[in-house]
């Protein structure tokens, strides 16, 4: 057997793990974007259609994991081919995270569909989701590309989703304190909310990964501050219902 | 250099990752302990404490990952030894996010702080906490000795966890509901009781990387349900406070 033979084989196996990570992220960015539609239309067929979709995203990621191993022992990749390897692990455990929290919140449409949901806050909740598919896309697009350049943009983008998950926390505190009803369906979105939020930082960990994956360090720089309705106070009633 | 110096630098530096992961289990723990003490006493100073500690498990993970790398590729170890520092790589990413979840209930401490806790609310708290770290403890006590049917053990006991945490919702929402002063700092006591939760799933993961150390294979059988949370409706105010 030639080299160039073995060589072939091998670009084969990563270009087989770069294929089945594309695959995971377009699964988990169609069941973040069905889990949102059947929240915002109360759709709870839709719902359970996404939390039956999870067990596709373990399962590539369980076979990513072997194959990656496999190739790492039979090959014995050095420095940037492991990388790419093990960078490839990484990603497929944040896809199959952002996936969960697809599930958690297509698993919060009963609770929430009792009552009907304001516009303005289906739309909001729209809006971030949005943000956070186009962030999870652009982050895929990366992947196939690999430019390192806007892998660094990607993470410097995460703010956006923030503030408007930071004024959805709020504008949800105000449903709750106006009527006790919307306590516990408003509770819920709050928590999915949360996860939409969350999906922002897992695009930023795979654009990170990218980074290291090219250059074998990490982005210099702060990463972007997290979560910062953690600090929301809202003293009474009357001033956060305005 | 003989064979058996080659194997003995290498099983050094096996040793030298179990060692910082022990370490990284223990800043955890601490951190995770020290969180929940600030929330229950409002102790802003030991809130504070908590966040700046989280740079420590940051760059222990990022060091654990340099070093495993570096290991792959110099020894290129086989089968058990692969999945040894493979596992090692996942399981500080484990613990890197277990400390996040207790910077952000450290993050909360101030928000919840200016209403006073309920006593039986501080007791529920503590109590899911102290579930949370005990299984955290034990998976950490089975990566030292690597008892495979012990961990099998640790990821069957993650039920109890979620039935203390879905009645310390049911409780939470029964305060928001009882007066709107309490919706902010209580919604806010919501996302802490998600953190300690969660802090079961990462013991459980941690715990099946374990036994696929050992093993090479995953555990067997329906991993424990998830938060059943999702699903509490609360029909209306005289239903859910009594």
């Amino acid at each position: 057997m030639s080299s160039t033979h073995i060589v072939s084989i091998y670009d084969e196996e990563l270009k087989y793990l770069s294929r089945r990570i594309s695959e995971m992220g377009g699964t988990a960015e169609q069941m973040v974007a069905d889990s949102v539609r059947a929240l915002v239309s109360a759709d709870a067929a839709l719902a359970q259609k996404v939390i039956s979709e999870d067990v596709i995203l373990d399962n590539a990621e369980r076979q990513i994991n072997e194959k990656a191993i496999v190739t790492i022992a039979k090959r014995q990749p050095m420095a940037a081919d492991l990388r790419e390897i093990m960078g490839t692990i990484r990603i497929a455990a944040e896809l199959e995270r952002v996936g969960d929290l697809g599930k958690n919140t297509a698993k919060r449409v009963i609770a929430v569909q009792s009552s009907g949901m304001p516009r303005k806050l289906a739309r909001g909740l729209e809006h971030l989701a949005e943000l956070a598919l186009m962030q999870l896309k652009e982050v895929l697009d990366v992947f196939a590309t690999r430019s390192v350049d806007k892998a660094k943009a990607i993470r410097e983008r995460d703010d956006e989703i923030d503030a408007i998950y930071t004024s959805l926390f709020r504008e949800l505190l105000t449903y709750m304190m106006e009527d006790p009803r919307n306590i516990t369906p408003c509770t819920h979105l709050l928590f999915c909310a949360k996860n939409i939020e969350r999906i922002g930082d897992h695009a930023t960990n795979i654009a990170e990964t990218i980074y290291y994956m090219a250059t074998g360090s990490q982005p210099e720089g702060e990463r972007p501050k997290d979560d910062t309705s953690t600090s929301v106070v809202t003293a009474d009633v009357s001033e956060a219902s305005e």
